[in-house]
């Protein structure tokens, strides 16, 4: 792993890093503390590891919560070269959304596709990371494509003891979701254009985790309202930093 | 409104009091501030004003987010004699259990005979509870029996800004969710023996709400996790004393 550039904002370290091929970036408290959480991002389809929304919640992760939090850029996104299967996959999607037609499992398609490199990719930049900084336990989050490629990582990754998922459901991912028994925070859009409700209903309760917790608010794929970051922020801080799990209070 | 007792612990002034013959308690910090929210609790089925889920619940909302909490004893419930047409609906809702019968539309119909008395004793208390300590906005919490009274209370009650309810949904409280559009939280446990999925699905798409949020969690009826009650808490906060509605992030 190379450190290509290292600047610091607002009390924010941002370090630039490439993995062989794989550009990515590391935020962090300026002030050095090992052991620290580690949250990785999974950013969304035709974004990349420093989209608008993605630095923001870095941001927010490592002023509020103390953690340190990485992102990448997916295969064929952001600084990466294009990929001509890809291409094909998503040009493919576009004439699709032109003409109007439902797009639940071509996006899948897709994505299964994604998944399959950014898994092993994940997982080898995670080995890097926490080489470098002696991070502590590990998180991720990532919606639509981020969830996507998030359930397979997650299922696949035992250091990764938290993840927040959503706006993403289809049957490629019911096996591995099958495989999740870490607590998992589930977002879905109660009038996605893109992911059928039942779908997403079917992802949540695929999960195996005894802790899940599904957060379902109306409107459409893009428009999460801005509370789930703070109750994201919450949910790693209770799963990453504090101890012990959850108790019952009475429901009736 | 008569005040019957009136006692101080640890910070929380507790004050019972008797509208008529509705028995109550109010629960606020000790030092008094004109204009503090007002959240009301509705207790389940079967349980009372002074819960102790309900107490705690009080506690926490005084302590935490200073606000004034009331609850009332239910139509035949508590410290209130028994009414002899809901003890033959709820001998008839113990028997089915003994046989093991599904329960959704009998426990319905108890609650919209109970609803039907308490959603007015309620509107009477709240126009007490206002006179006696000039509160500010106003909220709901009830799950269970508690939401099915919510329902129709909520759709009644203008003066109810934010409502948090859950562990029920039948097609008898359709047309009342319907006619809500303040923000709702609203509970539903994934694996709720007495409340239906689908049917709990179908009273949160009801909701005319442009700001709800479903929460899911596995589990049983009384299962609720305790990380509700701290979400509980923000949701009132940010709707009773903050201002302005909530911005998007990016979904994708």
């Amino acid at each position: 792993m190379r450190i290509t550039s290292q600047t610091t904002s607002d009390g924010v370290s941002e370090r630039l890093f490439a993995l062989d091929d794989i550009p990515g970036v590391i935020w962090s408290p300026s002030e050095g503390t090992a052991g620290r959480p580690l949250v990785l991002l999974g950013h969304g389809g035709g974004q990349h590891k420093k989209a608008e929304g993605l630095v923001a919640r870095a941001h927010r992760y490592v002023k509020d919560c103390g953690f340190a939090v990485a992102a990448i850029d997916a295969p064929g996104h952001g600084d990466r070269p294009k990929v001509e299967r890809h291409e094909r996959l998503v040009a493919d999607i576009r004439q699709r959304v032109a003409r109007g037609e439902a797009l639940g499992s071509h996006i899948a398609r897709y994505n299964v596709v994604l998944a399959e490199q950014a898994v092993p990719e994940w997982r080898a930049t995670l080995d890097a990371l926490r080489e470098l900084d002696h991070v502590g336990p590990v998180g991720y989050w990532g919606a639509s494509m981020g969830g996507a490629i998030g359930v397979p990582l997650v299922a696949a990754e035992p250091r990764i003891t938290a993840a927040v998922l959503g706006l993403t459901g289809h049957e490629s991912l019911t096996e591995a979701a099958r495989g999740i028994t870490v607590p998992v925070e589930f977002l879905l859009q109660w009038d996605d254009e893109m992911v059928p409700r039942e779908a997403g209903l079917a992802l949540f309760d695929a999960f195996a985790s005894p802790e899940k917790t599904l957060h379902a608010n109306p409107g459409r794929h893009a428009g999460v309202p801005a509370f789930e970051l703070d109750s994201s922020a919450r949910f790693f801080t209770r799963h990453l930093l504090e101890a012990g799990g959850p108790a019952e209070v009475e429901g009736s």
